[in-house]
C-alpha cells in the first residue's frame, strides 16, 4: 500500500498524525489477512507499535504487510512502514508493528483459517516468534497464566541465567 | 470525544473498522496529552489494544482518555471506548488501550513535561502500573535488559513463587 | 464532543469554516436528541447561530449540547461551543445555538418523544424560554399568527411599556 | 452548487444529514459573498433554516445563493435548496435560509463591502425585507432594543391593528 | 457544479491535484448524463483531458457539462472547467474534456438512452464532431478498423491533400 | 498502490465511481513520476481511460504504474488497474490508461527530467509506442500538424495499404 501524505493528515508540527498511520496500517493488514483467509477479517488486537521517525507532508508512505502465522481463527500480521522522500530518493524505516486479525464467516462468527507453512529462514523465524508474541498478548490480557506460557518462561529463565 | 459511526467507517460485515477507531482514539489521546503538557504531543507508541466487541453503524462511540503518568518527556495516556446504542439506551465497553505520547517544543525536540501527582486510589494504581507497562515496552523494543527491569522481575518472581 | 481543527477545516484566513462547525454541531445535537428520545432524530430547524470568535487550526473544539424541552414530536437542543488552545490552557465561548430535532419511527413518521422535567433553576429557565423561541420560529415561518403567540405578545408589551 | 448525495452523507434512515447540508450551504453562500465583496468572507450568523423535505441517497442537491443586501461590513445571503431525483426528472424545494457573512481584509479586520443596488421587483423586495431580518437578528442577540427596531415596531403595530 | 479548493485538494506546489479535479469532473458529468437518460449512468471512458492552467487553494472551480450526443446506450458528455479568483474577479479556462457514460437499467445492463436533437449551430457542431471523436476512441481501443472509420478517413485525406 | 473500496466510493448501483478511480490512479501515477524525476510532478493530460469492468464495494483495487518514456520535461506514465475479490481469490484487469506528467522546479517552471533507457523487450515496446501516443495527443490538441506527425503517417499509410 502506497500513499502520499496530504495536508489533512498532518499535525501542528507538519508531520503525519500517528492515528492516521494506524488507520492506513489497519487497512493494509486487513488486505493481507483477507487474502490469506479468503474471508472477512476484523482487527482483534494491535501490539507495541512504535513510531521511530516522523513522516512529513508530501512524502510517500509505503506499507508492507504479511501473515506470519495463523492460529486457529486468528492470524498475526506483521507490518513495515517506510517513508520515501520522492525529491531526494531517500527512504527510511519508520514503523514496525504486529496486528492480530480474526477471520469471520457470513454470520460474523470466528472461523478457522488456513495454516501458514513457512519456507525460508526468515519466514520460519517469524513463525516461531509469533507464538511467543501471542503468549505475551494473552498474558497481558489476563487470558493466560505465566505458568502456562512456556515460550516466555524459557526465555525468562535463559535471560536470567545469562545475566547472572 | 463522541462520534457517530457513519457508513464510510464500516467494513464488509457492517461494523466499525479497527483502523478508524485507532484513528479516533489517537486524536482523543493527543488532546489529553496536550492539555496536560501545554505543548504539541506526538504518538510514540501504542500498546496492546484489544477489540472486545464490534461497534455497529449509527451507534455512538464515546472515547475517554486521561494521562496516567508522565515520565521525563513522555506520558502514558489510558483510553476507554464505550459504544452506545442510542435507540435502546444500552452501552458496552469495547476497548481499553494505552498510548504513549512525547511532548515536543517548537523545533520538534522532545521536551520535559509536568509530573502527574495522583490523588485518588485509582489514580495511584494507574500511576504505579504505568511504570510496569513502561518497562514492558522498553523490554520488548530491546531498549531495556530484563536485569534492569525491576518491577517486572519482582512480578515474575512473585508469580512464579505463587504458582509453584 | 471534542474535535481538533485540521487543515481541511479552515478557510483562506486560517480559521475554522462556519459550515464545518455547523456540521459538527448538528452531529452533537443529534446525539443528545437520540439519547433523550431513543429513536432516530432528524434536524427540523436551526436558529440564530452566531459566530462570536474565530477558531484556529490545531485548536480543540468542545461542543456541549442538551435537550431543553420536548414538544410533541420535536425537541429543542441547545448547544455551547468552546475553543481551547491546548498550548496555553485558555478557552473561550465561540458559539451558542438552538437546533430543533424531530423524532421519527421506523417508517420515518414523526413520533411523540418523552417530556422533559426540569429540575434545577437553570433547567426551568431553559424550559420556559424554549416555549418562547418556538413561538418565534413558528411566527417567522408563517405557521403561527402574532395574535396566537401569547409569550411573545406579553414580552413585547412589557418591553414597550418599560421603554416608554 | 450541485452535489450528489453519497453514502457517508446520510443518517440511519437513509436521508441527507442536516449538518452535511448546512456545510454545503455555507460553502455555497461563502462563494456568493466573496464574488460580491472581492475579499475573504466569513460566516457571522445563520438564521431560521428549516428542513422541509428529506433528501435521499443518490439524489442531486442543487443549491442557489445570492446576496440580498450589503450592510456596512456584512451581507445577507439567501439560499434555496432543491433536490432532484435524476431518475424520474422530479425536483422539490427542500430548504430556504439566510446566512450573514462579514468581509475581512488581509489582517482579518471587518471591512466595508460594496452596496447592493436592487433592480427588479424581486430584488427590491429582498433588499427591503433584509433590513427587517437584520433587526430581528440584532434584537434576538441583544444588540438592539425593541425601541430602536423601527421596521419591526411598524410591523407589530400593523399586525396588532389588523388583528384587533 | 461549483467548489472551493481546500487544503487537502492541493499538491506540494499549492495547486489543485489533477486527480481531485478528475473526480469532480466525473461527478458533474454523471449528473448531466443522468438528467438526460433518467437512469443510473456509469463512466465508460475519459478522453484527452488537458490541464492548461494550475488552480490554486481558495479559488473557486466552476465545472459545466452537457451531453453532446447519445449513441445507442452511451452518451458523450463535454466538460468545461473555469477557475475563479474570488478576490480579483478574474477567471480563466483551465480544462476541457470529453467523458463517455453508459446508461444502465436496474440490473446494471446497458440500456438505450434518448437521442439528442441539436438545435443551435453550436449544438449541431458538437453533435457532428462527437461522432468523429467516437471513431477515434473505438480505433484507439482496437474495436474499429481504420477502414471502417469513415469520418476519420475523410479528415485524413482532406488534411493530406491540403498539406501536399 | 492498494486500496479497499469503501461505501463512500460507490455509486447507486454498488460499484466504484469512475471519478474516484481516476483520483486514485492520479495519485499512483504521480508517485511513479516523482520517483523517476526527483521533483514535484503535475498532471498534464489523461488519455483514453477505458472502464472495462465494474469494481464492487469491499473489493481490493491494486494500481500499478510505471514511466514508459521521458520527453524533455514530460513523462508518459502507464497504469494498470486490477480488482481483487479477497473472498474468492479471483482478480481481473479493469482498466489501463496513460497519464502525462510534467516535472516542475521550486518556482513551478517545467524542468527537464532524466531520460528513460528501456532494457527489456516490453520496455522497448512501451518506449516506442509512447512516441506515437504523444503525436496523437499533440495532433488532437492542435499543437502538431498531421504533416509533422511522422509515426502516425507511417502507420496510416501502412494500414491503408494493408486494407486495400
Amino acid at each position: 500500500m502506497t500513499e502520499i501524505v496530504l495536508p489533512n493528515d498532518i499535525n501542528g508540527l507538519g508531520n503525519l498524525m500517528g492515528g492516521r498511520l494506524l488507520y492506513l496500517m489497519d487497512k493494509c493488514a486487513a488486505i493481507s489477512a483477507q487474502r490469506h483467509a479468503n474471508m472477512v477479517c476484523v482487527t482483534a488486537s494491535v501490539d507495541s507499535v512504535e513510531f521511530k521517525s516522523p513522516i512529513y507532508q508530501n512524502e510517500v508512505v509505503v506499507i508492507e504487510s504479511w501473515v506470519n502465522r495463523a492460529f486457529r481463527t486468528s492470524m498475526e500480521v506483521e507490518l513495515r512502514v517506510v517513508a520515501e522522500n520522492p525529491l531526494d530518493q531517500t527512504s527510511r524505516l519508520c514503523n514496525r508493528a504486529y496486528y492480530t486479525f480474526v477471520g469471520l464467516n457470513d454470520e460474523g462468527i470466528p472461523t478457522p483459517v488456513p495454516a501458514i507453512h513457512p519456507e525460508t529462514d526468515d519466514e520460519r523465524h517469524n513463525y516461531e516468534s509469533a507464538a511467543k508474541r501471542r503468549e505475551v498478548r494473552l498474558l497481558l490480557s489476563g487470558r493466560l497464566s505465566l505458568n502456562d506460557a512456556k515460550h516466555i518462561k524459557e526465555d525468562i529463565l535463559a535471560t536470567m541465567t545469562a545475566s547472572e
